[in-house]
């Protein structure tokens, strides 16, 4: 094997990317500057060496504590629980949201072998336990699916008894959708959840 | 900036790779065995140190020859000139073709700079001067555009005087396109080389 081969058989391992973007990619490294593509092997190999876990909430950092976790600023009264540390990008981009993340790692799927010790529950039970109270108000923001679902609940069951509200995103029509294409259940969430104008 | 920010940042360099996509891969990257990253940094390594141009036509090898060069069974009677190695990797993968490549490096665009002493020409020239009449026919496989159709004039006008017979590739309407969808001037073009049926 080749090494253009080689290095197009590691693009395409790569979510979203077949063997034609594979190869269109190597060929621009190859027809750029050599150093171009130095700098982006040496970027992934820093990423690779630097980037851990974030002691607390488990978003991804260079540092003990990730950024949200070491800002003072933040609302440590609010914790959001998303499936992967790129869920805690997804709710930052939005701007909208001043609280705390925990990062579980998954969701619940026995038919894979996920069960709740698979994921980071305990570390997130201990959180709420140890901030004795100052913990209000939890938000089950897991993936609207099926796993999703079952991980909400069962997130639902475990930490309401230990105090704080547990509250999970709104279900309802995508912004910008037109409603002759959004599937039928998602148009009977919206009418579940219709409000007051 | 942050490492992951970094790797972003080098990967929407790469055509087809936007800001969001980006970070999908860096996000999948991180998330991954550390050793799947490693290995695809060094194999970006592997293929900036061991590519190189043939030192014949100009197509990309880890050898002084490429793969086609070095064939014996390949017609050398016939020579396929192209803009770009990228272009030989979709001649070959047609099947269909037995002889040789030339590869200019790009097309005449006197705005952007581009004369004939930026491109492979003299070495096609010599190319063909040195194989005192062998190659009987010169393919000119260059873009469809309009630089690529000054390029493949101008190659004409080159070529000629030495022998060879010189053609292009055959305009018309893509193989599976419905009329409707193709542009008028590759219509025309059709018409214009239409053949017994």
């Amino acid at each position: 094997m080749s090494v253009i081969e080689e290095l197009a058989g590691e693009l395409t391992r790569l979510p979203g990317i077949g063997p034609k973007t594979a190869y269109r990619l190597v060929y621009h490294l190859m027809k750029g500057p050599p150093d171009d593509a130095r700098r982006l092997a040496r970027a992934i190999d820093r990423v690779v060496e630097r980037v851990r876990a974030c002691g607390r909430c488990g978003n991804f950092t260079e540092q003990a504590l990730c950024e949200v976790c070491a800002n003072p600023r933040r609302d440590a009264s609010v914790v959001c629980v998303v499936e992967e540390a790129t869920d805690v990008a997804a709710v930052e981009r939005t701007g909208g949201y001043g609280g705390l993340y925990h990062v579980l790692g998954g969701r619940l799927s026995p038919l894979d072998g996920v069960g709740p010790e698979q994921l980071n529950i305990e570390s997130l039970l201990e959180r709420i336990r140890s901030a004795s109270g100052a913990v209000r108000e939890v938000i089950v923001a897991t993936s609207a699916s099926v796993e999703g679902e079952a991980t909400a609940i069962y997130l639902e069951k475990r930490i309401r008894p230990l105090g704080p509200r547990v509250t999970r995103l709104a279900r309802g029509i995508p912004v910008g959708s037109e409603l002759e294409y959004v599937d039928g259940s998602t148009i009977a969430e919206a009418l579940a959840g219709r409000r007051e104008m």
